[in-house]
């Protein structure tokens, strides 16, 4: 198995993009080119992550960006596992190249959604649930995180001022984000008055419906020293499921996603290191409980200390484990596809030191993506290492 | 790299099914587990191919199918490249294990539209065409196909006869297979008094819209042995792509698709051996004159002597290259997400020598799959080997 390198990224704003699914793919994937400085016929493929290109009628996504980025003869499929499509696509553009099946291969995350009324929208996210068990049952996500907020609360005497502290930090690192959604800070009390969506979830808990892309260009060692940046190393991957259905996972419990752990294990395996040596992680927080779980999950907290660790400031940039410096999906935003890759812009610009001063996490070197597809059936951890 | 086999295959019957997306990928999966002998939990993972879920409200399917096999942990996303989804999904259940990353991994193609009347089925299907300029302004894919097709007669003096005598072929084939949508013959007087679709094709120049599941593992050498099956190998593998677009490919050829002679080389180069080495082939005859120009693409008859081949009986069962043994998409059915694993299927249990003697290639050592999306834009080709 080969050792592969992220070698350039790209991503639009995220927020309201008024170019088509196609052309916001190719945009962030033109500047991932760019940064790179690749020769495009080089990329031996991509994988593009996306779910709702059905909204614009359109499937088959990835020959229209491969003819757009004037490379149609090389190969682009499709991946989607709900909001965990992007980090899955990203697996497998690495598996290309370790493997010795490509050189350099692409992963695109793509996503626009803002064509959608807030109810439609809502419907359409609700497909990556467990449709006929939960979907058409009217459990849509912000339903199912909210029972993952009342176990939580149960359990371990997590509060809504905790959940808000997620809100709170995330707003005010994505300010200092130019690609975010939302560049402004939220306070406490404005979380607190937020209407209730599904108690205890309020507005301020969840994540927006965003559109964006981004793309990320995976290489050999070889085509990574050539292109002369810096060497930034896939240093572990995991991707691992749960139970689909969330009432399925009532028996056992609520306060975990079991595919989080398996796939945080996976990845902590390949890379020979423990969680105590990540510096920064982007966490798949689509709502502000899903922060605090993952904090668990990953390894960074005690199951149960996660809440406390954010209220006390543990996981601002400058404490213990930064976590989500891009303002994650709840402030940076959330298109579906894109937001898994966007997790790799994010730590690939951080670890090359290149992101606003402002929200720098200063010295890291290794940082983690959890990308996570509904209520944890699909889950991917990545690790990327800056490589001396 | 390491060697990849196929250990198991099954599928449902195609034409309508019953039961939904994830109950028909969990039973051909279930099938094909069975056959292999495979202990599920030895399975690292899976690729669902599959186009059309939407239609039943459903993304995210690869958790529900995991789950449905109690192997919940295991990862599974979908693979979309329009109608090549399902060799899309092989080929990266393959890249998986000749990477290192798997022992064994699944591929599951499973799709559903029976539900849907005509005119809305043709609708989902032209979301796989370029749909801003081509679905959208009505060009469908049996509008696309007439132009492939009137572009051959025009060049080659391909006639309505010739292509008639690829449905009578494919529909004889079809009579023995027990899995096909049509097991039914059908001559050439029924092909010409058939309604116009889009002229020059007929009725019975298309494929219909199927519903049907199909799925295959494959594994290491190691894994195959230990499993006792026939030893049938991954011997070469290709996958490109095609300007996505019928009308930009205008001034170039409209009697090829360049995404096919790529994928062919590929897998060649790969395999080391010929195209006249190869002893039968499943194409993509999604339209009676794709399978002509498959034929041209792949190497077997010289361009534009396609047609006058399959009029001469050199593609049937027992002629020098047969051709759809299966019965092909046209008559074997096509149900998007499972038709390129369903070529598996056929080709596996060809080499396995288990099917029907009426339409078995006797002798056939080596046998090639052809899976298209759209009009080339995905383009996959896989060939399958007996190891002695």
């Amino acid at each position: 198995m080969r050792d592969v390198y992220v070698v350039g990224v790209g991503s639009t704003k995220y927020g309201k993009m008024r170019e088509s699914v196609r052309e916001g793919a190719a945009l962030a994937a033109l500047e991932a080119i760019e940064n790179s400085k690749i020769d495009p016929r080089l990329i031996d493929g991509a994988f593009i992550a996306n779910a709702f290109a059905v909204t614009e009628r359109q499937g088959h996504v990835g020959p229209l960006v491969m003819s757009a980025l004037g490379i149609p003869e090389k190969p682009a499929s499709t991946i989607e596992a709900a909001c965990a499509s992007g980090a899955s696509a990203f697996r497998e553009a690495v598996v290309n190249v370790a493997g010795g099946f490509a050189d350099a291969y692409m992963a695109i995350g793509v996503e626009k959604v803002s064509t959608l009324d807030t109810i439609t929208a809502t419907g359409y996210f609700a497909m990556g649930s467990d449709f006929v068990y939960e979907g058409a049952c009217g459990a849509s996500f912000p339903g199912l995180y909210a029972m993952l907020a009342r176990a939580h609360m149960q359990r371990y005497g997590t509060t809504e001022e905790q959940l808000a502290a997620v809100a709170v930090k995330n707003h005010a690192n994505a300010k200092h984000n130019e690609k975010a959604h939302f560049q402004k800070e939220i306070t406490a009390e404005m979380h607190k008055e937020s209407m209730v969506v599904s108690s205890p979830l309020r507005l301020y808990d969840a994540c927006p419906f965003s559109d964006g892309a981004a793309a990320a260009i995976v290489a050999t060692k070889e085509v990574a020293q050539r292109l002369g940046g810096p060497m930034i190393k896939v240093a572990g991957m995991g991707r691992a499921g749960s139970v689909a259905s969330l009432p399925d996972r009532v028996a056992t419990d609520l306060t975990t996603l079991p595919g989080a752990k398996l796939a945080m294990k996976q990845a902590l395996d390949r890379w020979g290191k423990p969680a105590s040596k990540i510096d920064f992680a982007e966490v798949h927080d689509c709502f502000t409980i899903a922060e605090i779980i993952a904090s668990e999950d990953l390894g960074f907290f005690a199951p149960g200390t996660g809440a406390k660790a954010v209220e006390a400031g543990e996981t601002k940039i400058g404490g213990r484990i930064p976590i989500n410096p891009s303002g994650g999906l709840k402030a940076k935003g959330h298109p579906v596809g894109a937001t898994g890759v966007g997790q790799i812009y994010e730590i690939y610009n951080q670890l090359a030191g290149k992101v606003n001063p402002a929200r720098q996490v200063r010295g890291a070197k290794v940082g983690l993506a959890h990308n996570v597809g509904a209520t944890g059936g699909s889950v991917a951890v990545t690790i990327l290492e800056v490589e001396n």
